[in-house]
């Protein structure tokens, strides 16, 4: 070969080599969650993290999401992460309590910790090694989702003076505080989401735990039931993002860190966006409903609904060693924590709602 | 030329062609922080920053950070992105209110928004647009920073019974709680950082205002001054990333959207971060000097701060018309926004205190 045709056959390979380093295989991750398509703001989350890897990328990791809708298993996100179906999966640890219990106190606890105060526990108190501990287990990454904040204690048509007003009430109620109605008298029953109007309106019910203004809205419970608890079951409950192990790996560095960095911003973002909207749905239900009557349960029915709590801790604790280690991480962590939120945040509002 | 040969130059020159338009261009940036290079947990997020653009981008945009040290000018932050000699910057807005008062309000206010009303109100109530009225003359982009939640009310010699006890009190503290602490009686003095200590140990000042326990602790001041007052004064400190327009404009979409992550990320980590270092920190002072006494300023002082800060915003009012919007835009914000907090945050803490 003559010499110029060397060298262009040396340039034509170089170059090549060099695209094939700098152009990174595309990524086409598929995404299951919980939540049907449109559910704000529990959709929020997953949809801006397809959104920021995209862009981040450049296009060459993308995440198709799929609502329920499509894959028909809204409480199967777990296992079909675990099982590969889907790469990634947008949930709440406690919906996987019945697969293990030690999920559970990953999303929130009755009488548990706040919203910063968990966030604070699980990235800087040992909140996160645990986490890994439970999932490892399923060959699954958990991420923190987006959190709720507090959750109001439900809808009741009739005021609650006492303990005795609650003995035989039916009120749809799920998870660790529809046990606790339950020991403490109540008559729990779990009504899918979409007969609950219905339900509460012809008195099949009596009362109805739901989210909080900026979801209950929808429901339009505060139109027939108008003594709305203030919450003691879920302070923060955490949304989640479940990532199959060996998908993950295979990822290159720089899409490793866009995926975490996306989840992040997507966690912090749904935070907010619900707290707005807890602040414009309430002031609505107001002005349309000026009759609704914000209330705090009694002090014997609190105390009756702590009791009842930490006697099911106890037992969650001696059947579940790996429960028992996070609960009493959280409760030691939750001690500390709990004076300077009482300090800080809780006196500001103390004091700046005092002055005129 | 022979087919073969033509057909080896076509495929060099693609080649070449693709590898360009796949290597992005890199992209040096330098940020400047008013902080000095290790002062957690304020130089956390400008670090932060540094180390996500490098990861997501692969290693094609770089941000150097530059403590006090480097830059000599820890408040002239914004000058310096605006004048293009720095990309980027990390400092807090209410540092420029010698420039425009109307900064101020982002940064916290005194009786003012809480850390979730006020992302609340900056994202979803108008803050973010009324950001960009103010920073939109320096041609900077303005974008949270970091919080750091509830300050302290600082730390007196004396206890504090009444209004009395303030008149004629030499105490250390900036910004507009200083002008309400003069225009109540009290002795307002700056005194640099580091000398502090040593002024309130002899007796120079009666009393200093710092932050809270995280950063506190290492200023010693617990340790010869036992009353800690709880905040009023700033309730939900924001840092903020300042962005040169122009340098801005000229990144890539994919180095736009990474840069934007970043910054959410290092925001949302500080707010966590700081929230475990004050449970830590307090704990700790606690142990050591359990004499410690914490205490709420007397109700006729913290009507009287009220009735102070309420004229000072007047006065700020008339004097700039963006001042008067945002003060109004946030003050409407806090009216609904408290009436969510109390009924959930503020009373889930009230209850889950009270039970045994």
């Amino acid at each position: 070969m003559k010499t110029h045709i060397k060298l262009l056959l040396v340039l034509a390979i170089t170059a090549l080599f060099t695209t094939q380093s700098f152009a990174e295989k595309k990524v086409k991750w598929k995404l299951a969650m919980t939540w049907p398509k449109n559910l704000v703001p529990l959709s929020t989350p997953p949809q801006r993290v397809s959104e920021l890897v995209k862009e981040m990328s450049g296009g060459n990791f993308t995440i198709k999401v799929h609502g329920k809708g499509i894959h028909k298993a809204p409480l199967g996100i777990l296992d079909m992460v675990k099982n590969s179906h889907y790469e990634i999966g947008h949930s709440s640890s406690y919906y996987y309590k019945g697969v293990d219990i030690a999920t559970a106190p990953f999303t929130t606890m009755p009488f548990g910790l706040t919203t910063a105060e968990q966030y604070a526990w699980y990235y800087y108190g040992g909140g996160e090694q645990l986490a890994k501990k439970v999932y490892d287990k399923f060959k699954v990454d958990i991420y923190p989702g987006g959190n709720t904040g507090v959750q109001m204690g439900g809808w009741f048509k009739k005021e609650i003076n006492s303990l005795e007003d609650l003995k035989g009430l039916k009120i749809r109620i799920a998870g660790m505080a529809g046990e606790i109605f339950s020991d403490i008298g109540a008559n729990v029953t779990n009504i899918p989401g979409g007969e609950l109007y219905t339900a509460l309106d012809r008195g099949t019910i009596d009362a109805v735990e739901w989210v909080s203004p900026g979801m209950d809205i929808r429901m339009g419970f505060h139109k027939i039931a108008p003594y709305y608890y203030k919450g003691w079951q879920e302070p923060a409950s955490e949304m989640h993002f479940f990532v199959n192990q060996k998908a993950y790996n295979k990822l290159s560095k720089v899409n490793k860190s866009i995926l975490q960095s996306a989840i992040k911003v997507a966690t912090a973002e749904m935070y907010t966006d619900t707290y707005n909207q807890n602040i414009i749905s309430w002031q609505q239900m107001k002005k349309e409903f000026p009759n609704i009557k914000v209330k705090t349960f009694p002090q014997e029915v609190l105390q009756a609904m702590k009791t009842s709590n930490d006697a099911l801790m106890k037992k969650y604790s001696k059947e579940n060693k790996l429960f028992k280690e996070i609960y009493e991480s959280q409760q030691n962590y939750l001690k500390q924590a709990r004076e300077w939120t009482t300090i800080s945040e809780y006196n500001y509002i103390n004091t700046s709602n005092s002055v005129k």
